[in-house]
């Protein structure tokens, strides 16, 4: 936890997807996230038929989880849907006070956020847009687009993550595409909040 | 300092340099930088003309001081030099533990920074890479190219900046034009490191 970190010139290429050098690289497969979704019946199909699509992949740089630094990167999810519901990542809250933000560089999504009541919120992001989650509120970032989305993401190193959180009760709101619309409505299979 | 803080959405055009909304917006002109310089009577032969040119200038997304939450915004250093020297940012150090981060998306610079020890590390900037400023390191940009050189930029909101530490005793590194070539040198003015 106490490295020492010298300065650091970190290469970014968001057409190919190049985090250089990263410390962190994850690639979320349709399995790991089926128990995210609101439809598992259609993942269990898709998974049924021997496929287990990417869903979202990330490259990320944490120089430490010192406080006062701060882990970056890039995100693309691929564009698609499970069911009704569009290509997401998992989401997460942060175990301490920690904000994030999402600078989109390509493609076109959806950053969803709840706070600890519950309460959601969403914002579109397209090229040149940037989501800002305070301090406190759950996040999920969706693809609502025909092509890759790709955003980078900033925020501090000590913020920690919670994932299971948002898999024991999910977000209040899901974003899908019904009679080709998009439509962001209540989660039928929101497991609700406890303070 | 603990005002509820929303979900925002930030529009960022780096080549209008837009940033909606600011919650703060600041232009340095050569008389405010003159005391930064390597080369102040080249400075005040400029400013006895009539002339004051813009240096620089960014926009900044404050959210809040509160710890934990980011801010960010936009730089444009414009081309140019105060004899020698290229226009740069004055610098500064963080008065809490934080580190920064610099995005470049036009142009070419440098990223100077340098510990409470002096010592120096440069990291050449293009559209692109990331400068990562490590906590405790002060840091300066400067723009070495011909056109204007813009950065992204974002660093916890509870770091302060310290500039009187730069304005008296400068950073130990300057960044010139000499015989057409760019070079990296001693500051003749560097009035040391005190521990």
């Amino acid at each position: 936890m106490s490295a020492i970190i010298e300065p650091t010139k970190v290469i970014l290429d968001f057409k190919k997807i190049i985090v250089k050098p990263y410390t962190r690289k994850k690639q979320v497969k349709l399995s790991e996230l089926k128990d995210y979704c609101a439809y598992p019946e259609a993942a269990e199909k898709i998974l049924s038929e021997g496929r287990d699509p990417i869903i979202y992949e990330y490259y990320e740089y944490g120089p430490t989880e010192t406080s006062g630094n701060i882990n970056f990167g890039l995100t693309v999810i691929y564009p698609g849907k499970i069911g009704k519901e569009y290509y997401m990542t998992k989401g997460h809250f942060h175990e301490k006070d920690g904000a994030e933000l999402y600078l989109c560089l390509k493609g076109r999504g959806i950053l969803l956020m709840q706070n600890k009541e519950g309460k959601a919120v969403t914002i579109e992001l397209e090229p040149g847009s940037i989501g800002y989650v305070p301090v406190g509120w759950g996040h999920r970032t969706i693809n609502i687009g025909r092509g890759k989305f790709v955003f980078f993401f900033a925020y501090p190193s000590d913020a920690g993550h919670d994932y299971m959180i948002v898999k024991e009760k999910g977000f209040s709101k899901i974003v899908i595409e019904e009679g080709k619309s998009l439509k962001i409505i209540d989660n039928p299979r929101y497991r609700g909040t406890s303070d």
